[in-house]
């Protein structure tokens, strides 16, 4: 049996794109079968801003940071990450070798959410609640579809949308949405790559990159963790306890960032 | 044998998608198969004026007009047409209960077209050569994806782009990228929804409408083209050359779109 790795392309700066593609052809050349998901929060913010429409980043009670998504901004997302992200990856695939097929979570179905369409947030110390949020938790993922592209030699490369229940668009955390198809396909290893080496006991110092975890430890890496890291450590356990064989969270940054990954450097969580 | 029908939407001003939309639904109830093909010209030029970068169009010494793309043209036009327009539809039909499935010409090289890198246009009634064009000629459809597709249950909504057989993306013209698909399934129909009621013989005079063409006709329908429509004419006859049953040419802007083409409204051509 193939193996099958979904990798998480961080969309933070200095991760390097054209690297984790010309390692992707490594891959597959050794047999494995790979999903790729992408973020693409920069690009969304810098078209945003190009076109008049700023985001607006809130912060959960329990202190999760997200892109605050009404309809337009969900345009917005769409054009930056479905349209601008998804074809210039499949295309830099595409230029390797590589017979990768771009997909949203809309598309057939592949990632199905609930819609949040009401959001607690904090600011300035209050909390309030904002509606006409189009982002969602994922709840299905369409594994025939994505096992039918596997098995045709397709390599998908998946912008983090979701369809909701009554069809609506819907922005989704990139992070978890690679954990949740790690889960759904069983995936031998979902591997995040990130602008750090892995999570970090104390952040920022990269020397102090905790090696390995045990799914025990997950709670206690929950504290640990900073910012966007925390959706890695959710999605880490997710994917665990979904069906995955294991997590890696590793630099994106590095000249071979999957095989140095693979290798070993990062944080691993089994 | 279910009957497969292509339908191109046009992106023409008055076409009413969600009317599209609605039809769709209707000739998959009746056992239809169906590939949507749309354009995107207009939100690719707004796109493109309100991020800094408006579109420069194009003609060449046979009369076509096309849009000019080098890379920074290209990445709009993905955004708006890929992005934008692909995600909105694929969303319009999901909420129908359509299990739509939007793809561009470069997912799992769905489109390969040869690469025009250098085009001859007028301008000032001069000739000249434009380089660093990123737009191309269909020359291969991957009809087994959309076979399997289909046999999945999914509607492929195609966006009007293309892979280079160097791994490019390019930017066709959706007219003649629904004929190529027409031409590759063996389609029964090809529909091209305008904002027209079909071919006319003395444009822009609405009653010169002509219902019947035949194929030894289509010469003599090339030279009465106006503008884009003379691309409608030249996706007709490459549909039909190509192996599909009937092409129609009908009005994108009333209340069925499709149900009134398929009712024989329209220049019907076979």
């Amino acid at each position: 049996m193939k193996k099958t790795t979904i990798i998480k392309l961080g969309g933070a700066e200095g991760v390097d794109f054209s690297a984790i593609c010309q390692d992707v052809t490594t891959l597959l050349e050794a047999g494995q079968r790979l999903v790729l998901v992408h973020g693409g929060s920069a690009e969304a913010t810098a078209l945003g801003e190009s076109t008049g429409h700023p985001p607006r980043f809130v912060t959960s009670p329990s202190g999760f940071t997200s892109r605050y998504t009404d309809h337009q901004t969900l345009e917005v997302f769409a054009m930056a990450v479905n349209g601008k992200i998804n074809t210039l990856l499949v295309e830099q695939l595409q230029q390797l070798g590589v017979n990768a097929l771009g997909l949203s979570g809309l598309d057939g179905q592949l990632l199905v959410a609930k819609r949040k369409s009401a959001i607690r947030i904090v600011e300035n110390g209050k909390r309030k609640i904002l509606r006409d949020d189009y982002t969602g938790k994922i709840e299905q993922v369409n594994t025939e579809l994505l096992t039918t592209l596997l098995k045709g030699g397709y390599t998908p490369v998946v912008a983090p949308m979701a369809v909701s229940h009554k069809g609506e668009a819907l922005n989704v955390d990139a992070d978890r949405a690679a954990a949740t198809i790690a889960a759904s396909l069983h995936a031998d290893i979902l591997l995040l790559l990130t602008a750090v080496p892995g999570l970090l006991r104390d952040f920022p110092d990269e020397s102090s990159l905790i090696t390995h975890l045990s799914r025990s430890q997950l709670e206690d890496a929950f504290q640990i963790a900073q910012g966007r890291m925390k959706k890695k450590v959710l999605g880490a356990q997710e994917a665990l306890e979904g069906g995955a064989g294991k997590v890696i969270i590793a630099d994106g940054r590095v000249e071979k960032p999957i095989s140095n990954a693979l290798a070993g450097h990062g944080t691993v969580i089994a």
